[in-house]
């Protein structure tokens, strides 16, 4: 049977958003469910798959379909495509299973030509509506289809407002904008040497290919790598008859929230523009009005809205974000969607939900993103500064948090001062899809325009980054880099604080403090506990740390990198007497001094665990990392140290590598010196007996890293167990611990059955395992990966999200390999993806016993095993 | 059922070598063949082993085995251990699974007390042999087994000759003897704080322990990992009964082969010593005589000898080395072994064996250890030079070769300048175990003193090295560091060169010029390359390693490593200009310089290989080691280059790596800069084109290294095919070529059925595999893995023997997975592994095509490709 490629929305299976995408799909239900739709059809993503499969050429069996379906549509409207006479104009737009907002291109007004637009005036009795239909859609064509003139065009616009003397759009009149119209003709033909195509069916291929193309443009690339969405999907395409928001002022555009996004209010949320089309919302140009407001001026369109919306939020048992046009006062619904919002709306809805009985409490784990959770526990201002602080300008509260920062104007002024360790507020006066690395990149987000539902809100609040939007007060000076508000200057580089909650915006630094954590949070969070089998640990250097994880519920210490402790000022010296050491007795002098302060390291550290298990990991980083390279600090040191510079700066040359990630690191060092473990050992049992005194039940876990054969565990397991039993011996207690090791090394892992004959646990250090399973340095790496993004041969950053396919067969093996010997083996995992809520599922899925994370993720960990456990039962 | 761990030489079933041990075996074999053997036990490898297990003890059970079988020993022997009136003296030597010449300890006249000796000396009428007994006990027991005294009681010797005003320890009487065996035991008494034991039965229990000890000792550890004998065999302990060369001049010892060890010529091979035991011969302090020459003093033992010889070789259808002692006219046989031989020797006997129809031509093939073949292949002296030189000195052809370098007088200092890059002659009075590392070090070992057996000789045959042994010519002072030779004088680091096929001395440089072959040895390699299914292919990267290889019966190239060509003076600059450009222009401008260089090494490899294929790799290191990294070198080439210093300094900043092993390199860097991979296509298609053309059938194979991920390997092939097709298309010819990957990265082992897909073979890079796969590179592992052998985590060096368990895993996973989606995928292993014998018995097992190595290794791939294809027949 031959593949169907197009359906019409009348004819579409909606459960099939793979391949409908997630538009198509909810046209397909929402014209099932008898809403006033404009009809239309989508082409699937399967059509999309075809298209770079055949060398980015639409197939003719494809083209073929899409005409046979533009007839069928003919019909269902009764207006004819091309004709001046009855003319049916289209919008076509793109759909890909995720949403993606803004990410991909649209054009709206399909189907007008020279002729048709003098029809469509006739029509309409319209002629300033139907030449400004013509004029947007040469403007949007020309710039989507074409890559031609976008800034040029624009400019023309505002050379004729200046010789008009008018301020808006607006304000041009039918005659303006027929001179407009041509002139963009002039200088498509100018720019591609071919005239502007009038024949519509030529269009319509033309802007299905450039919606296809858009799938691979390079912020659609980036997009889909900080969200985790395949290349391979792909993006449907919906042709939709065009109707009118902007045909007088009995038409109009709106977008709306069954609930509040930011908030999770149980209220209608949104804003709408009388005689405008629907860009003109979202790219925030004009400032709209609240929906409420729409009462006023259409009754009936208002009244039938609403019940579409609860209609709508009760068919999806989620809230809902809604397009619609008011054509002529006819309500027509253009798109629904489930509404992206903060992580408090999240976590209201998602607990409201429950409790107005349409979602289960695991559904309602569900609906909420992990990594929104960051947004939860980010910093807040200090409240006593900000007493003191008076703001300098308020604007909309686009996306909650507080930031603070230096001011930069550009996106790539932002990345770049990003990249020079610089805390970043972006201002702009509006932000657009190119501008998706430079907010990635900054703290906070300030613009002059634009809404709630404005591109800058509604990025912002789906990265978590605070945003102020729409601040009519500030002037802004994007060329000369800088702002005033009411009268203040502020130069790129000056500090600004915004509160993205509050909408206030401060001329000043204001210090910020962790966030709290609400009543939502912890009903939300207990369901997540009872829910996931994952365990959650937290990597901790310190009791600090430690009692910050403790808070977010951590259950454990996964990883303590015993090295920070011994970086700092009081303890460094000793580290360095220990490496340049020439004997063992030297070398256990130098390890006596820093035995203390490594021990109360570990008190501290598990007093603050209260009885929860702590894996200590032994000194891992090269010997070299601990002293100086450049010659005036290695005098200064040789100094301190009493040795003469020669004798220090041989020491010193001799413990260079070539690769130091491949070099005398992890358990080697404790091969080669074997009193180093016996030190650590010394600590942690010691502090362990300490500890246990007060009352607790220490178990430590003594984890040795970068093994990759046996013997080398053998080794240095049989130092710490001696070390270890004759403490204890000594003490006259009883003191469980355990040794086991990371698998971080190909070989250890491929080898896991021999090694968990010695190891009593793994913890999978997937940095490392990364790093040598695909063969690159994360430090060396980032510069060619930037070729491999662009080029497509890699997705998402495999230091960032666990590569499942070819890193985590490694795991998967491992595990295997380890229960096969050790059927009770602890299983846990320690690098920095155990926070990524994909790396968590993948971890739950091979059966791991725990994660660890940051502090800071420890909440993201929980819910996302939450999920994973809800996913798997399915 | 309890195991036994003792076994007489009467009982033991000598089928059964592990446990054994090879001498254990074979003295059970003589006996039951009914040999005059002197009678004894096996103590069992397995009794090493369970040493080990148990901290080092030996368990209960074993000592009262030890002693149950003693107690038949004295039933047999009709002596009693430690009755002085009937003396039963035993020997306790080592003897592992392997031969291990001199790398374990040996004991004898064990049983000898104050009593005993006397007891000796009346029933052998001879003191003085009785009380040389003692002092030789004394000497030994303190050395081996209390590591007490060598050297003092050496000196001590020594002091007593001279106030005798001897020379020879054979002019010492019994008086002095027992003096200084009075003075011995004083001093072992100062060294350990307790008497030297009396007791025969605690001696011997002391002596086993030291055996089992020694297995475990510095040099025993080089020696196996050398020799790729695992730790795990143990080695068992051969109690004997002694009997006596050195009770007069009826008395004797002596060992001999059944053939020419140095050219296999078939005739009995040997010499002895009368009025000496074993240890006088084998440490070479005496110069024996030929063992023709016992006609004369012994013809019945000689016939008796000679007669056994011949039974022993037809009995193990091999060439033997046999020890005997001779008591008072009576011939004992002491020990029999296949006999270590020359390269040159091996083969003769190997075919010479076939021709005497005792065994078969597999069996030759695994009568030729194929390592040894390096000897056959080695440099001989230029023939012209050699006609202008006059020998200074001759000494004992011992092993074959010519050798030339600088003198060095101790295994340390011959070591070290090796390390510096200096070739090296070691010269030393006679050599001894402790010198092994050293003698690897060495072009070429010279001795003063010792036969062809003596430990110098075997040692140095063994390695394939050049050895002149036995040369009383030389006047050696090791401490001031200079030989003198018939009046001239050699200081530390002066050229000499030696002949060891000769025995000649030159007091200068000789040039060496490359093996030829012999007849045997093509015959011989006829049936290797008969019997072998694996191919063998070469690494070389210019058209004479491509001629050399062709040569030595190579059967294709596996790997030329196109870099190297980059490297050289006309081309560097042309290189460095594609490295530091801006553009893709300029970089294709440079690239195009080195378009005709690279096109014509490809030709001259096609033609040397004669049609055979060639599999070219891609550019593979990163960029920045074409450039300088010092300011002097980076001002020059900025000058060379016309750029202003501090550019180039910052683009060759900009290029540093913290790892460059795991940076941008391999495929990363024709996915960053395609129009390399264009340029190397070009220059290997047009290669062929034209080298076809002159009536060859070249099918290049075209190699993408470093790939990780199959969307590499997708993108570079697709930039190789575009440029190949429209080259072939352009000149209107027929040319096959494939494209494939090098699998040295971790995660393309493990998903190898994706990448092959697109990869036609696979070529496994060991050497990178290795290092990615235990994660430490090759130029850091050095250091520490030296701490890794002398603690025994690692027992051999897994870049030059492939790690079968671990890294091979990954390869046996690639090759099953490889095949898994293309089942005629071409597999071969090019990393330096390819010409390693185990290596090569691996890949045949697990099923490759090929394997490549350098040149001069291709005859032992050969051989090592035929013994595998034998072994697992069987």
């Amino acid at each position: 049977m031959r593949k169907k490629y197009v359906y019409l929305f009348s004819e579409a299976d909606s459960s099939k958003r793979e391949l409908l995408g997630g538009k198509g799909a909810n046209l397909a239900e929402m014209t099932s469910l008898g809403m006033p739709v404009p009809q239309g059809f989508t082409i699937t993503t399967e059509a999309c798959t075809r298209y770079y499969e055949d060398n980015e050429v639409i197939a003719d069996e494809i083209i073929a379909e899409i005409y046979e379906n533009m007839e069928k549509m003919e019909k269902i409207t009764g207006k004819n495509f091309g004709d001046p006479n009855n003319p049916l104009l289209v919008s076509v737009r793109s759909g890909a299973r995720a949403s993606m907002p803004g990410m991909m291109d649209t054009i709206l007004n399909l189907g007008l030509n020279d002729e048709v637009v003098v029809g469509l005036a006739k029509l309409t009795n319209n002629e300033r509506f139907a030449y400004d239909s013509y004029r947007r859609f040469i403007q949007m064509y020309s710039d989507v289809v074409m890559e031609v003139g976008k800034s040029y065009f624009e400019k023309l616009i505002d050379q004729m407002k200046e010789e008009k003397g008018v301020t808006l759009d607006t304000e041009l009149d039918a005659d303006d904008l027929k001179k407009l119209v041509a002139m963009f003709k002039a200088e498509y033909k100018n720019a591609k040497g071919t005239d502007f195509p009038s024949d519509p069916k030529e269009q319509l291929i033309g802007a299905v290919k450039a919606v296809f193309r858009s799938w691979n443009n390079p912020r659609a690339i980036v997009y889909r790598r900080m969200n985790d969405i395949p290349s391979s999907w792909g993006t449907a395409v919906n042709v939709q008859a065009m109707v009118f928001g902007n045909m007088g002022e009995t038409s109009g555009t709106g977008v709306a929230f069954t609930r509040n996004p930011s908030t999770g209010e149980k209220k209608l949320y949104g804003e709408f523009l009388m005689n405008a089309q629907g860009e003109d919302v979202v790219a925030g140009i004009r400032t709209p009005q609240p929906i409420e407001k729409l009462k006023e001026v259409s009754l009936d369109a208002y009244n039938e809205f609403v019940a579409f919306a609860e209609k709508l939020e009760k068919h999806y048992r989620d809230m809902q974000d809604m397009e619609f046009t008011i054509e002529n006062k006819k309500l027509y619904m253009l798109q629904t969607r489930n509404g992206k919002r903060t992580a408090a709306a999240a976590l209201q809805i998602a607990v409201d939900l429950v409790d107005e009985g349409l979602i289960t409490e695991k559904e309602a784990l569900l609906k909420v993103d992990p990594k929104q959770l960051d947004a939860l526990l980010h910093p807040q201002f200090d409240e006593n500064a900000l007493k003191a602080a008076t703001p300098i300008a308020k604007g909309l509260p686009a996306s909650p948090g507080a930031a603070c920062g230096k001011v930069y104007f550009t996106a790539e002024d932002a990345t770049e001062a990003h990249k020079r360790g610089e805390k970043v507020i972006l201002v702009r006066l509006e932000t657009s899809p190119e501008d998706i690395e430079g907010m990635v990149a900054s703290e906070g987000i300030l613009t002059a325009r634009g809404g709630m539902t404005s591109h800058a809100a509604v990025v912002a609040r789906g990265m978590g980054t605070c945003c102020v939007a729409g601040c009519g007060d500030l002037v802004i000076n994007e060329d000369e880099k800088f702002f005033e508000a009411h009268g203040l200057r502020f130069n790129e580089g000056d500090f600004i604080s915004i509160d993205g909650s509050t909408g206030n915006i401060y001329g000043e630094a204001i210090p910020t403090v962790e966030a709290t954590i609400s009543g939502n949070f912890d009903r939300f969070m207990a369901w997540a506990d009872k829910h996931r089998t994952l365990k959650v640990r937290t990597n901790a250097d310190n009791p600090h740390d430690a009692e910050q994880a403790i808070k977010f519920g951590a259950e454990g210490v996964g990883l303590c990198r015993t090295e920070h402790m011994f970086f700092e000022a009081d303890r460094i010296p000793a580290m360095r007497e220990m490496i340049v050491s020439k004997t063992v007795e030297q070398r256990k002098a130098a390890l006596a001094k820093l035995l203390p302060f490594q021990r109360k390291d570990f008190e501290g550290i598990f007093r603050a665990m209260q009885g929860h298990p702590v894996t200590i990991r032994f000194l891992d980083p090269p010997l070299h990392e601990f002293l100086p390279t450049d010659n005036k600090d290695i005098q200064a040191l040789a100094k301190d140290m009493g040795l003469p510079f020669d004798e220090l700066k041989a020491t010193i040359d001799s413990l260079h590598e070539f690769n130091p990630m491949m070099g005398h690191r992890g358990c080697r060092l404790a091969v080669s010196y074997p009193e180093i473990a016996e030190m650590q050992t010394t600590a942690v049992i010691e502090a362990a007996i300490a500890v246990n005194k007060e009352g607790m039940k220490v178990i430590p876990e003594i984890m040795i890293p970068l093994v990759g054969d046996i013997a080398e565990l053998q080794y240095v397991k049989k130092v710490v167990v001696s070390t270890a039993d004759a403490i204890i011996k000594k003490a006259g207690v009883d003191l469980e611990y355990s040794v086991g090791t990371m698998i971080e090394i190909p070989r250890a892992a491929v080898l896991a059955d021999e090694i968990a004959q010695e190891a009593e646990f793994f913890s999978f250090g997937t940095n490392d395992l990364t790093q040598m399973g695909y063969g690159f340095s994360r430090d060396d790496a980032a510069k060619f990966l930037e070729d491999y993004y662009a080029k497509q041969i890699f997705e998402s950053d495999p230091f960032e999200r666990l590569d499942q396919k070819g890193i985590g067969k490694l795991v998967e093996m491992a595990v295997k390999l380890g229960k096969s010997t050790r059927p009770n083996i602890k299983l846990g995992i320690c690098g920095e993806h155990g926070g990524d809520p994909s790396t968590i599922e993948f971890c739950h899925r091979i059966g791991l016993t725990y994660v660890s994370c940051s502090p800071f993720r420890v909440p993201i960990a929980r819910l996302a095993a939450a999920q994973a456990a809800v996913k798997c039962e399915k």
